[in-house]
């Protein structure tokens, strides 16, 4: 029997997540009962939301200690006691932090074989879609409007700003560091990037959009989302798609404000998932693939190489140090 | 020319709104300019909105200090500069605390004779369409869900729970002190109703609504808005109509959990203004109508004769010591 790496959570973390946290731990590969398939991983995707996980049931269950960490992975049928999946055949689901995983095959999706496969992961996978959808859907942007994405320069925010443009709205990115700002104007073409590290967000926001801001696509909560609040047009739309600046603290802060700023407003906020959206999947991957061909949209990913390096490479995520989607490639792309 | 007596702001309230923040002043009765209704006043609405106006602009422009009090008034054309409008006419709009207003025609709505005048400012007037349109279009409860709405016994409130009733919902109330709660369900038919300020809103909703909430009717912001948030239901829509917790106060503050319970909730937190809806008054109107005539639907009005006891009236609204729409009567209906 090979052996199987696994990626255990040791200890829930109370405040901001560390390496001692997980547990690396060799064990069997799993056998799969009946409605099971074996899967092979080859890349996981690492978000914002596995940190959530964490701190108790959310819209799926908590990952508690002792657990192998939950992922979303991409992978390979090696095994099937299933009808309809058979070994070689690419699948995606949630799975979890190892080499091999047996997951019920209701609870995957097959998927073409696109290359590269961090594609599907990345644009072509949830953070594409997650970015679509929720734009399209409850940001729905006119021409001309302006919108504003936080966490700009990461997985889901690299796309929001690139696919506003592309709608003909004006794209305002919000991200941490000189850096990556000017990375967002110059290399994605974001009309303005503004760095909340710098510590002057209220102003900077009140100069870089004095028009106001109609689309707030919000992927952190927080002091962020209170700033941006208070320059939210009247009948603007908030995206909420993520607290990321919540997840990896103790001290949870609710931004001043709220709710009057939606009802002296008329604003909306609405949270989402992406599966909420999901007979919509097509049409996204569809219009994407088009902005991409337009030389509109580019895919920007950010592949951290074995399985042993993913609980850093999240904990640099939830840092921030990442440009455009993280994922950690456990095998290389089979031929 | 006659005395006019007008009610006006004297002095921003920093925090809790007293008496003595008015000045009440006999003036001239206005001249109108060519495109005004000089208008008599019959009824002012008094709102809690009329707090937040004095908190600077928001949808509209603020009341500052030295102005006539702004309000919502019914009243009789008594001369006109416009085509179109003509003295004896009923006529309603933004009006001021006086007895005689000078109105820009294009700003008033002329109204049906329905009596009692007083109908026409509650439910057939903007508290009655607020609680339609809120909780039809953004609420929209499906039979069978759970619909809380707090000021519960207030102009809006006390219709809510009713309409929610009325369309197969269950309704539950949240208002302040044991007699209110009571006749909110001996009276008004809701399914339960919570005090507030017996200080255990968490638990009481837990065993009110152990099925969760789907629809929150929002009228007060604040520690309500907390509670009911860790309460909903995945796919829950909450209604921002008000924030009056907020509004009489030097203190504001947040509820905890935002925006993170707007994202695993994926809920909806929409604010609006009655205007925002009008294309569909006129279904309102007959809706309610049909549910008065049905027995489903009783209107509570709440009465204070007098111009000079606006002030007193308004601060008493702010303490919740209203039933149902309160209003005050300047002079009686015309025959």
């Amino acid at each position: 029997m090979k052996a199987n790496t696994e990626i255990l959570l040791r200890e829930a973390p109370r405040a901001e997540l560390r390496e001692d946290h997980f547990e690396i731990r060799q064990g069997a590969i799993p056998e799969i009962g009946d409605g099971q398939v074996l899967v092979r991983t080859i890349l996981i995707s690492l978000d914002a939301a596995n940190r959530a996980w964490m701190q108790g049931a959310t819209y799926r269950e908590a990952v508690k200690p002792g657990d192998v960490m939950h992922g979303y992975i991409l992978g390979e049928v090696v095994q099937s006691k299933v009808d309809g999946f058979a070994a070689g055949e690419l699948v995606a689901g949630e799975g979890r932090w190892a080499n091999f995983v047996a997951i019920k095959a209701s609870r995957v999706a097959k998927l073409p074989a696109h290359r590269p496969f961090s594609n599907l992961i990345s644009v072509f996978g949830i953070a594409g879609k997650t970015a679509y959808h929720g734009l399209t859907r409850i940001g729905a942007p006119q021409a001309g409007e302006t919108v504003v994405v936080s966490a700009a320069a990461g997985s889901v925010g690299s796309l929001v700003g690139q696919m506003a443009k592309a709608l003909g709205a004006r794209a305002v990115g919000i991200a941490g560091g000189p850096e990556k700002c000017r990375w967002l104007v110059d290399q994605l073409g974001f009309d303005a990037a503004l760095d909340y590290k710098a510590g002057n967000l209220f102003a900077d926001l009140k100069r870089a959009v004095p028009q106001g801001i109609d689309v707030y696509f919000d992927n952190v909560g927080g002091a962020v989302l209170e700033a941006v609040l208070f320059r939210m047009n009247q009948g603007g739309r908030i995206v909420c798609c993520g607290a990321v600046s919540q997840y990896d603290t103790d001290r949870q802060s609710s931004p001043r404000g709220l709710p009057g700023l939606i009802v002296v407003k008329r604003l909306k906020m609405q949270g989402f998932i992406v599966m909420d959206y999901a007979e919509h999947d097509a049409t996204a991957v569809a219009d994407m693939a088009q902005w991409i061909a337009d030389g509109k949209l580019q895919v920007i990913e950010d592949v951290i190489d074995g399985l042993e390096a993913a609980p850093r490479a999240l904990i640099g995520l939830l840092a921030g140090e990442n440009r455009g989607k993280r994922m950690v490639r456990v095998a290389p792309d089979p031929d």
